[in-house]
């Protein structure tokens, strides 16, 4: 099989492969998504398609019915919603429907083009009555025009004059999968969420307003039609209920090319409000047809030239690891929300799975990539949590914490969703995760006027909590205690002491400290500003310290392992040797009771703290304690294995280290999970950047200046990779023997090789030896 | 305020009582219940009543919608059904309809009387237009015909000559209260569960063939009236599409009495086969009809003569204490199925809070007062957890246990009803409670043929469970821990090592083992077939008796105090100085996560362990937990209060027991929870005979033996009661400063009074001087 570093390329369609590659082969800038489907629609069986187009951030809520409910528990979802598809292309040679699945494709082929972000399929279709069409088309969503997409759909008969009818719709009857037994595949959402408002059509022209029936909600979708071509044609328009068509019928010449090009706008009452969001959408919608297919699309690649230029990873001697990898920083980037008011879901814009949440994954293992690339995506993540903060208030006082915020594990508009507490809002790390996210990023960045005007108030109202959330407990030795909370496993829930969650908790406390500290010293009548609106009194910064001084964190002397929470060591052991492949992932397969019991991680929990927080760790502990859970640990969780990956490149594990990483790089092209079809894995995609940069080449933050440990997987002849970091970039290049460090932007810098300190200047190029391995 | 120490008597009929009034005035007899409802119907706010007749057992299922599931979660609800109403009676005099809320009700008194097992009404209605009726009534449900009630309705004018019609009804048209946010309260059940299949009426007689939806029940229900009147009347029935109707013209005479006689029959699938439902019903109709109501009256009242023989309790010196604790007694044998195919729900007949499941209050709190009064009661309520041994398997192997069998924690027929495993599913000591029970009936009736064909496989397969559930944990010295389960204490869930669910476990292994041992030696075949037929092999009593010889008992040298669980001493402490009494029950004001986080008990736990399993304590260490608990106990749990008084009269603590002990005495009578509306409080019944003879004349079984430790509360002159044990009856007369034992029945017995053996024989009435105070 071969590799295209740069692309996807399917040469073959396949009934089989439809569902998942529809999710490889999806589109999205951040605002709007849309599933790699079909133009002309999909014919196979039930369940191996699934038409979409998303809009982060757009969503319907239901009331959640719960088998027993109680006090607090979230009343309302919220589901991304499929929106009005305006893909929709038909084709009609005579009396036949072009479709993949009827007569023959020949010379076939679909390409995602990762460095210009377009899709490409091209293919010649033999009717069943031996009509032949050769059919070229290109999709782009354009990462510089945030509310569009566009298709460019070429059509010419082979061979003999044809009457051809071109059918293209803005379809605004869709509904979202409904899943009710699986929470990880779709919603419990039934039916037709979005009622039709308003629609309008002229010859080329559709425009739908709907709004959702519960969340109040108007999106309005439009199209624009432009046919070129040298063949007589006629345009006419119609709608139905739900959709707007326009239609031309063709007179096609044999061999003579026949170009649409079909604009789509979308936009909905998040962005402009409800009184001029059809002008404005028809305004945007014009905008484009005025500036053009091509121009755009220049401007689109321009922004993707600029991201590679700052993110792309090069690997050498494995293209197919390099094309993965390729492909989940793509993937990352049409995902992450670039308006301060959305952020990255699960599954980004891909599919429907996890109801197009948002969870910690978007900090802890989407936003390094960012941070450390282009963290002005970073920034509007961070302002998408801030902008969450009165939610999340609220959800603190429901939480019978009188001050701070508490975060939602899983949400949309800021609201917890989480339907299942043990799981989910039991997870109180994220507000830690988020807080660590914000700090990092700072620091990073030196964005200072983001912390004072952002950063500081998460970071304040995270730390609330936590001094609410735990106590002093005599019978541990008067520690800081946090019990009743989840960590990251969630083969282990509700616990006393989560390790993982009271090391991050005081990684929280401690930088709320700081940051109130630097805004006294550099910012200080912001930070009166700051302190007043949100009543801060200075002992609280006290509270703080104290809380994290003496956090209490579980540790075993007599074996160096830091027990997962309070209650670990003493579980019952999952028999592993009795459990079959077909049996994971447990939770699936066995009652959460089961699983709870059992000395079983579903993923990295404690291995997490190794590598977030490692420097309270010795190099003999870490070693221990990945000894420890790596055998105890499924990997259930698509969060699992780019983690162990890491830490097995620090403590020397390379071949582990490599392995894992194998199961990260091409997670959804191989569709390792079985699920791909659901959405792509964001998480796993950006540990994937982590399993190198923060793996491979060992880079970490230590007193807030980089450092490396490179080593070179022995399966590669070398990769390389830029950062940006307090606004340097620098481009790493590992070798065999060599790593060699260059700054290509900024002032010198001082950085760590191997525990060797350099300074990096713009006129030198550091080349260093690597450590000999370690074990 | 009077109180009748045999009546519950009503003497002003207001809107504010009535929902609680139907529940006090509800009649039953184990099979079919029906709530205190007039018979004309009821016209108060909406919320202020609610009209209800339930058949134990019966009962209709819904898919369980949870906000997101997970593996083995119970799929199907089971809610006991409201079932057609056949106590309606309307009446019209003249154009105008008799309704306690319009003209005027005078020399009004509802009565019911518990001697007798009658509901009587009686009053003078003038109607607006100033026209008089005099109305009696007498309501029956009798104990001794399973699938019968009946109503007599006396009406005379007052005065004047009236035209009077009289239509009594059988009303099929019933939906069950639906209640989604309090799952105390009601349930989620929508709509009519009941179709109809047939409705057949002639004059005086209807009859509805109703079947569920889902579960596919079917039921019959059927009334024939029989008018008694010198006036003239006209008698034509009709029906409408749920109901049948007879309608009575009656030209009235002045002063001269009209009486009524409504049969009412039920009966269900459960009872007859489909195709023989009808007749069956009919036949059972005709033959309550042919017996005639004070002939069956009699017998009812036979049967109660017979039950308060065996089981009442006498208090000399305060008449509202002995009201209330007859009213406890008489609505558990009201509520108690008989048929060993039926339970006895949380709410008994009498209303439709927790959806009429059975929960371990059956087993713990309402059987101790049968199982040593009317033991036959005991073993039928036995043989329903027997009859629903294969379903319990099936739990079991959903929760991953390959052998055994897990009860439910809430059903009607077998399966786990329970939508929230934390407080439900998770409660694994209802196994061990059935078990304990189990072993208490057997040894206290010496009823070994129950042992051998029902008790043993109980005994053998919850103590399977446990060796599967537990497991030798080496850094608990390899000692045997539970871990994952949640006690007694609903404001504590999964936690590892419960101090009563691994005592009651050990209890549990420890019977099962006995029973093995019993069963070789004295039924040594049928030991053979059962062993076989479960596949029970020698080593697994080993396994048993080495997991209970090794049991995890979590105890606190230094204090001497038993933890609740492995986490409870190291928990926040609740803030109850600044919990205001509006935030009792906890459970409907703080989220599950703030209860679990903090050091604070709904209900016994280690207490109660204090009581049933006594013998494993010292005194001292009773008081030191006892002291150490209570002040972190709300009490939000109606199973409560009744342990604590009991415990409290054993340590001495003799204002406290009292104090207590009133809490349950008249805890529906005076509606002290705030919702007898929704039914009787049954477990706090079986508590409050068990306050008394538990606690203030402190009889235990210790090594097979009766014992009392005796005491009279200073408020009281003196009390007695009668035991049923190992087929004597005694009686046992409490005064200030002796206490007298009496050989009714059966032969010479060795007992205990103050720690002193005596043996008691029928010509001898011990007479002992009660222990000193203990403090």
């Amino acid at each position: 099989m071969k590799y295209h570093v740069w692309e996807v390329v399917e040469n073959n369609f396949s009934v089989e492969e439809n569902y998942k590659n529809e999710t490889l082969f999806a589109l999205g800038n951040g605002y709007l998504g849309t599933r790699g489907t079909l133009e002309e629609g999909y014919s196979g069986p039930k369940g191996t398609g699934l038409e979409g187009t998303y809009i982060n951030g757009f969503f319907e809520t239901e009331t959640i019915r719960y088998g027993e409910i109680a006090y607090g528990f979230p009343e309302k979802s919220q589901t991304m919603l499929n929106v009005a598809n305006g893909k929709k292309i038909r084709v009609f040679a005579e009396d036949e429907e072009f479709n993949m699945l009827t007569g023959t494709v020949e010379n076939y082929s679909r390409v995602l083009d990762m460095k210009n972000g377009t899709l490409k399929r091209s293919l010649i279709w033999r009717s069943p009555k031996g009509r032949t069409l050769k059919i070229d088309i290109e999709r782009i969503v354009p990462l510089s025009h945030k509310h569009l997409a566009m298709i460019r759909y070429e059509i010419r008969p082979l061979g003999q004059d044809l009457k051809l009818q071109i059918i293209s719709s803005l379809d605004g009857d869709v509904t979202n999968l409904t899943v009710e037994n699986d929470p990880r595949v779709g919603s419990g959402l039934q039916g037709r969420a979005l009622e039709m408002e308003t629609i309008r059509t002229r010859d080329g022209f559709g425009l739908l307003r709907q709004k959702t029936k519960n969340s109040g909600q108007t999106i309005v979708s439009s199209m624009e039609n432009i046919l070129e071509t040298t063949c007589s044609f006629e345009c006419k328009s119609f709608n139905e209920t739900y959709s707007a068509h326009t239609v031309y019928d063709i007179n096609a010449k044999a061999d003579e090319p026949i170009l649409l090009t079909k604009y789509l706008v979308y936009a909905t009452s998040h962005d402009y409000a409800v009184e001029i969001l059809e002008p404005k959408t028809e305004e945007l919608l014009r905008s484009a047809v005025k500036e053009g297919y091509e121009s755009i699309k220049s401007e689109h690649i321009k922004f993707l030239d600029e991201f590679w230029k700052k993110a792309d990873i090069e690997i050498k001697g494995d293209p197919s690891l390099q094309q993965g990898i390729r492909f989940n920083l793509f993937h990352l980037l049409q995902s992450a929300g670039r308006d301060g008011r959305t952020s990255l879901a699960a599954k980004g814009l891909t599919g429907e799975g996890y109801e197009g949440h948002y969870f910690w994954d978007t900090e802890i293992f989407a936003m390094p990539f960012f941070t450390y690339t282009n963290p002005e995506i970073s920034k509007q993540l961070l302002k998408y949590r801030h902008s969450i903060l009165d939610k999340s208030r609220d959800e603190a006082r429901t939480l019978a914490h009188p001050k701070g915020a508490k975060f939602p594990w899983r949400t949309i508009a800021g609201e917890e969703c989480s339907a299942y507490y043990p799981a989910g809002t039991a997870q109180y790390h994220i507000n830690a995760d988020i807080a660590y996210t914000v700090d990092r990023y700072v620091w990073a960045t030196e964005d200072f006027d983001f912390l004072i005007n952002y950063g500081a108030e998460i970071l304040f109202e995270t730390a609330r909590v936590w001094v609410d959330v735990g106590a002093y407990i005599p019978a541990c030795g008067n520690k800081f205690c946090i019990n009743g909370v989840t960590g990251p496993d969630e083969y282990t829930a509700v616990v006393d002491n989560n390790c993982y969650t009271n090391m991050m908790a005081r990684e929280n406390l401690y930088c709320a400290v700081k940051a109130a500290e630097w805004m006294k010293e550099n910012a200080p009548e912001e930070y009166k500003r700051l302190a007043s609106r949100i009543n801060l009194e200075e002992n609280e910064l006290k509270e703080w310290k104290r809380a994290a001084d003496e956090m209490y964190i579980p540790y075993e002397e007599s074996t160096g392992i830091y027990p997962q929470d309070d209650s670990f060591l003493r579980k019952k052991p999952w028999d592993f040797a009795n459990t079959p492949k077909e049996k994971y992932p447990l939770l699936l397969h066995f009652h959460p009771l089961v699983i709870y019991r059992h000395q079983v991680c579903k993923q990295a929990d404690l291995v997490l703290a190794l590598f977030l927080l490692g420097e309270h760790f010795t190099f003999e502990e870490k070693k221990i304690n990945y000894d420890f859970y790596e055998p105890l640990t499924t990997h259930d969780s698509s969060l699992s294995t780019c983690i162990f990956s890491i830490v097995a490149s620090e403590i020397g594990y390379y071949k582990k280290a490599y392995d894992y990483f194998m199961c990260t790089a091409r997670m959804d092209l191989d569709d390792h999970k079985g699920n791909t079809k659901n959405g792509v894995h964001t998480a796993n995609m950006g540990g994937t950047w982590m399993c190198i940069v923060n793996g491979f080449a060992g880079m970490r933050i230590n007193n807030d200046t980089l450092c490396f440990n490179p080593y070179l997987p022995e399966q590669w002849e070398g990769y390389s990779f830029r950062l940006t970091f307090k606004n340097r970039q620098i481009q790493v290049t590992v070798e065999k023997e060599f790593t060699t460090y260059e700054l290509l932007e900024g002032s010198p810098i001082k950085l760590f090789h191997c525990g060797k300190e350099l300074l990096l200047s713009t006129s030198l190029k550091e080349k260093t030896r690597n450590q000999a391995d370690i074990m």
